[in-house]
């Protein structure tokens, strides 16, 4: 039997779990065990269909592990014996260890009901490279594509594919694109954007089922209405991969992920989950949550690492904020926290406040963007606990720094005395920054109530 | 004798001022005096000379006050009256008022041995339309321009005329430009940039004296190389602009700035001073500070129009945190808070720690940047105190974020579970965000310390 101190079971996150384990623990020794050859850039995925044209470049080196002195070994676990410690390989091999760290991820959720979903030519987005590589070759043989969910890989994936001028349709059950993200006034603005760029939107409207013969014909709504396709694309949204931990006796969470605590300790607490299969907590409200992001799964694997043979006051996990952030062309948009109708829906008091400006100054200059930000306080004491952004490509930082506003427990009007630098060709001006100028008009809200 | 309630005496702080007062006590009558006819963005005047090419492009329109039911009077302030509240205006009329808002900025250094300066062709940096107007006609004429002085000014300014094929020189006495702004290693790559993009540069050597007979033809180095130059352009740095403030009696601080409280009140309670004016507070070491910049400007003249009347307890000015951001194309440099160089030279005991990765992620996608981070933190808690980069675009939002975590002091500890967004196309990759990895850095060396 092979041994090892620290075994870590999984792809992206994991590398990060085991670095940051690694960083923190040198004298112990870490094995990666890994089902996929190779570990592909998550978010990178959709850019493989256009703007990267190829998987190859969308590869995270392995040297990244070994050159911290953790060893590699391609496999799948298969069953996991918790009072032994000792994890059996799909190769017949088993390994001991001290410490495991689930960092397993997700799968695409395909509803069972959904008939048609097994067609030649229908697609899930799953984070393998030979099965993306094929994909791509079909895609690119493929003329009418019709994407089934439209959330960030639908929508960015519709946006790439439509790049290589196919004729792409994005079908969205909900009354908007990014419907669970963003604000209505916000998701509009995105799907004016995607259907000025030629891909068209079926929105509020769900599939029946894909029709086809071996290979796909076309996607049947529940309209009744009937879409020609040479290729499906169902971006679904995911599931957490639990099989290993479920069967091992690890407790599960009610939203069927791997109950952990804030240190991402299962209910074992030699064993560790993170990223996509970990259960998750919003940062505000505390409740179970069900967000995937690869930025959350690496600050979890972050905390993991560190806190695998000694736990830290410090360094524990206080709660998932969801911060995203996409792109269309050059307009961006973002969103971190609860949004409003989240925060309505939570029974939260709030006061919103949105604001429009430049993300130059003056606006005049060459490549200037609208930027708009709305920000979602609690209604008395002005808390930050959300924000929305429309702007350029400056959007993905500008959420971050929303993000951190939210995590330190910044107020609107601590925002408008707070400091921030402008520059004329990356950020707004100093009398109109559109953050600050969103957190007055929610003060001024606040004051007329 | 006219009469108003605040009199905000000055441009584009005194703007923000009058904004923020008028919003905070709209029963208050606010007038605006200011000499120019027209307000200019003061740091998009670089940009007048090459991307903007117009100064009416770099215009803060008046409807800004006078939408808010601000008043606004063209005029020059010529006296005060402190204890009467009167203040006399150059064309001999008096305004009585109840608070003041001194926003009237500073004016270019020319040092007063510096023979040759009042020859034609040698322009300062004045926020005045009329004069950069002919500047800029001037200056396109002009086949050989000399910059003296290497500061953020002086550098945007130089790129600028270079992009329209000019033969550009920039003097710098410190042995770098950007010196006060970066540490060395950051301002050499400025250095090499600039170069790079055709700008020549002779730092560590000052200047003897302009020569010319009535009109510039070059300037004496003090080390005796001369430069041939039809046109000579002064950007040595810029001193407060008291004299109205001082001959009133006001206190002025020891750097020669009005002296203010935390609310932006002069000793005299009922005057305010705010911007390039007003004193400054260094936010780590409390020091008296002599950083201008505009979105100081801006947070200084939002504290003070809040608490014209009633102080808030919150509403405070804790300090300066410089906040910088300039561009060299599409390479982009940021600091926040104190440099290496001036933590070491206030003695502060301090860690810093660097990572170089990529303003996108994969590095491989089409118009991926590299991101350098450095982060200054004290040794023994690991507060951060300072950071500088170099990036892509995103630099202006990103050195943001550090200045976020500089004002909530955030330790380099607490920013390795900190959460951010990622995106493929918008920022680093979550795995090797240069933030969090430059903060692993800094903690690997207060572990090794």
């Amino acid at each position: 039997m092979e041994k090892t101190d620290v075994l870590v079971i999984g792809g992206t996150a994991g590398i990060d779990a085991a670095l940051y384990g690694k960083s923190s623990y040198p004298e112990k020794r870490f094995l990666l065990l890994r089902k996929e050859r190779y570990v592909m850039v998550p978010c990178g995925i959709p850019y493989i269909f256009g703007t990267l044209g190829s998987s190859d470049k969308n590869i995270i080196p392995d040297t990244v592990l070994t050159n911290a002195g953790i060893d590699i070994k391609i496999g799948e676990a298969v069953s996991l014996d918790i009072s032994n410690k000792i994890c059996k390989v799909s190769d017949g091999t088993e390994i001991g260890f001290e410490k495991l760290v689930f960092a397993v991820g997700s799968l695409p959720s395909v509803p069972k009901w959904l008939k048609g979903a097994e067609l030649k030519n229908v697609f899930t987005i799953l984070k393998n490279k030979e099965y993306i590589d094929e994909m791509l070759a079909k895609i690119g043989e493929a003329k009418k594509i019709v994407i089934i969910g439209g959330g960030f890989i639908g929508v960015e994936i519709s946006d790439e594919i439509n790049k290589r001028g196919k004729d792409v349709t994005v079908v969205e059950l909900l009354p908007n694109i990014l419907g669970l993200v963003f604000d209505r006034e916000i998701a509009l603005s995105v799907e004016e954007l995607l259907q000025a760029r030629g891909v068209n939107l079926k929105v509020g409207v769900g599939v029946k089922e894909i029709i086809g013969d071996k290979e796909v014909k076309g996607v049947l709504l529940s309209n009744g209405e009937q879409l020609e396709a040479d290729a499906v694309i169902l971006s679904m949204g995911y599931r957490p991969n639990i099989l290993i931990a479920e069967k091992a006796g690890l407790k599960i969470n009610d939203l069927g992920f791997i109950d952990v605590d804030r240190y991402m300790r299962t209910n074992n607490k030699d064993i560790f989950a993170v990223g996509d299969c970990a259960g998750k907590r919003d940062f505000i409200t505390g409740k179970p949550s069900g967000v995937m992001l690869a930025s959350i799964a690496s600050t979890e694997a972050r905390t993991a690492g560190m806190n695998l043979y000694k736990l830290s006051s410090v360094k524990s996990f206080s709660g998932t904020i969801a911060i995203f952030a996409t792109a269309l062309g050059e307009t961006c948009f973002g969103a971190a926290g609860l949004t409003e109708s989240q925060a309505t829906k939570e029974g939260l008091d709030i006061i919103t406040g949105t604001f429009s400006g430049t993300d130059t100054h003056p606006g005049t200059l060459p490549g200037t963007h609208k930027q708009t930000i709305k920000l979602i306080a609690a209604r008395k004491k002005g808390v930050i606990i959300g924000g929305e952004v429309i702007g350029g490509p400056s959007t993905g930082e500008l959420i971050n720094l929303i993000g951190f506003a939210i995590q330190s427990g910044m107020t609107v009007r601590s925002m408008l005395t707070v400091q921030v630098g402008t520059h004329p060709l990356l950020t707004g001006s100093p009398l109109s920054y559109p953050l600050i100028k969103a957190a007055e008009v929610v003060c001024h809200g606040m004051k007329h109530q």
